[in-house]
């Protein structure tokens, strides 16, 4: 049964295990520092679909297909599904997961769902509600930019803050079945608004719900960051990297020698003209479900705490003069 | 610890409650058959905000202040909050919920939003991840007909299938506690695509998942529809609700005699000019948190199905060409 603990830490003493996870993404992504470990990386965006947003749920389908078969299961094995886009009505999960008649529920969580699904499909496991629990998450260059920004078509110039959509999605499996990955705890995230209302500088926006996020566990915790090997952020790019660590720091959490984004890792920052880094809840989802699910099965990581963070932003709330409220919530992995 | 049987249904034998609830409404609501039954009716459907979308994130927080006062608790008495609501990127909960500073998990599940929230609120507290944990969903007619149909200046003619969406509320408090309401069990539903693509009938493109859920429920307890006083859905309204009762028909299980829906008892039809009746989160949210949590308060209800069904439409995908894949959630509660 799972056990809350001070600030709302939820610790999960019987053992939930990530048995199976795939990450998929797109050709900017293939071209990246990390294009080689996902599962799938497709060549053209589109996938062969005729709109964006049929092409951004292929890859949910894709992700869940990819880790179903690394499980030997198939949908009817899967008890109950969390997922979550960014797109309007969760569109790419209705949508690309439709087919697989798995029980569903939609996460809205911003770049935070892949860690908001996680947590969702943990305590669902944890308490007996769910045999085999499902996570996934996705978003797409193409389709998140014309919803929340410019249409690409309109080639406008990019503000040095931005961030690169990811187009990637990633899944996973989750049960009590023992495997090399563990889900030790978690915390779940609340609003923390700084009244930052620039679209295009949404690092700024999260740092402080991460910083928030982390704080509570580790008071909740009673550990410092040095007892982890890796504290990874979802999308907080550059700018909302560096704001992270000195948001950490004025508490008196040193988090820079274990610190990392995967918004930083999934592009090359020079070379790939992306600016502040990548973004997007495919973009946690992609980096999590591949790269850093295989160096935690092979024991290269041993304790990682994953904290996705999300800005939930609304254009129809940023043209009414609203801040962005942003949340980040919390998963400590170990091997 | 929750139990899990057959084809997906959780039942909750150790005993989850709900402790207090809340449903608030506009002024429509105000002057039909329920007007008298809410916690709050507003006579301005702005609430003194100057948009239609702060007015709905205003109805959010009131439900939620007014559920907290009837239990005498605070905003930090709840662990976690799952909220949701028809807008893009959930905005009326996310900015509603704002200064609650209450862990929050955003659900997205269309009109089916209040009984996934209250679903997911159970399981929570179940386990022992939650001590108490709130449910809260919303809608408002003149930010969903301005963001799914038409804005409602254009003054567009309603198709005759057409449902008028609730400006309302409803919030709900569960936890372990005993009270006069528990939930028995609950079952997640999947997606139903029987390819309707008229975003002005939503009734029958809800119809089928309405029906699946229950009939798989009635399946895993081995029941019968007589066996429960009450069998709510949530906005069908009245061409959905005809349909709903016409597929349990085929499928040899009789609702007739015992089924009602949000949507057709919140609006007098005749009167109101509503047509099919009422629809929206809001609907079911704001009739289940007063009318029919009363009701089973008084033991004039001793044993409820309440189903709440969602459209998981788009326009996005609409203009895509897609049909509108639907879903409804079932929670079985006992006085």
């Amino acid at each position: 049964m799972p056990i809350r603990t001070g600030k709302g830490t939820i610790s999960l003493p019987e053992g939930v295990y990530i048995n199976s996870s795939a990450g998929v993404a797109g050709s900017k992504e293939k071209e990246g520092p990390l294009g080689k470990e996902f599962d799938i990386a497709f060549n053209n965006d589109k996938l062969g679909m005729d709109t964006w947003e049929k092409a951004e749920s292929e890859l949910q389908k894709a992700a869940v297909t990819a880790m179903l078969e690394k499980a030997r299961l198939t949908a009817a094995d899967i008890d109950v599904i969390f997922a979550g886009d960014l797109l309007n009505q969760c569109m790419s999960s209705t949508y690309g997961l439709r087919d697989f008649q798995i029980p569903l529920m939609c996460q809205f969580g911003a770049c935070s769902t892949m860690a908001q699904t996680l947590a969702a499909a943990a305590v669902f496991v944890a308490s007996g509600a769910a045999e085999r629990a499902a996570a996934v998450t996705s978003s797409h260059f193409c389709t998140a930019e014309r919803q929340f920004r410019m249409p690409i078509d309109y080639g406008g110039q990019r503000s040095p803050t931005a961030q690169w959509t990811v187009t990637g999605a990633g899944a996973a499996l989750i049960s009590r079945m023992p495997s090399p990955v563990r889900i030790e705890s978690l915390t779940i995230g609340r609003i923390n608004d700084l009244k930052v209302k620039d679209a295009t500088n949404m690092g700024a926006a999260m740092a402080p719900a991460a910083a928030d996020t982390l704080l509570r566990f580790l008071a909740d915790t009673d550990t410092v960051p040095k007892s982890y090997d890796l504290i990874l952020t979802g999308d907080l790019g550059k700018v909302g990297s560096d704001l992270f660590r000195e948001l950490m720091l004025r508490h008196g959490a040193d988090v820079s020698q274990v610190h990392n984004d995967c918004g930083l890792m999934i592009f090359d920052l020079e070379g790939q003209d992306v600016h502040s880094g990548g973004s997007g809840c495919g973009c946690s989802a992609s980096v999590f479900c591949s790269h850093i699910m295989r160096r935690i099965e092979k024991g290269e990581l041993k304790s990682v705490l994953f904290i996705a963070t999300g800005a939930l932003m609304s254009p129809t709330a940023s043209q009414q003069g609203e801040s962005i409220p942003s949340i980040a919530h919390l998963l400590h992995l170990s091997a």
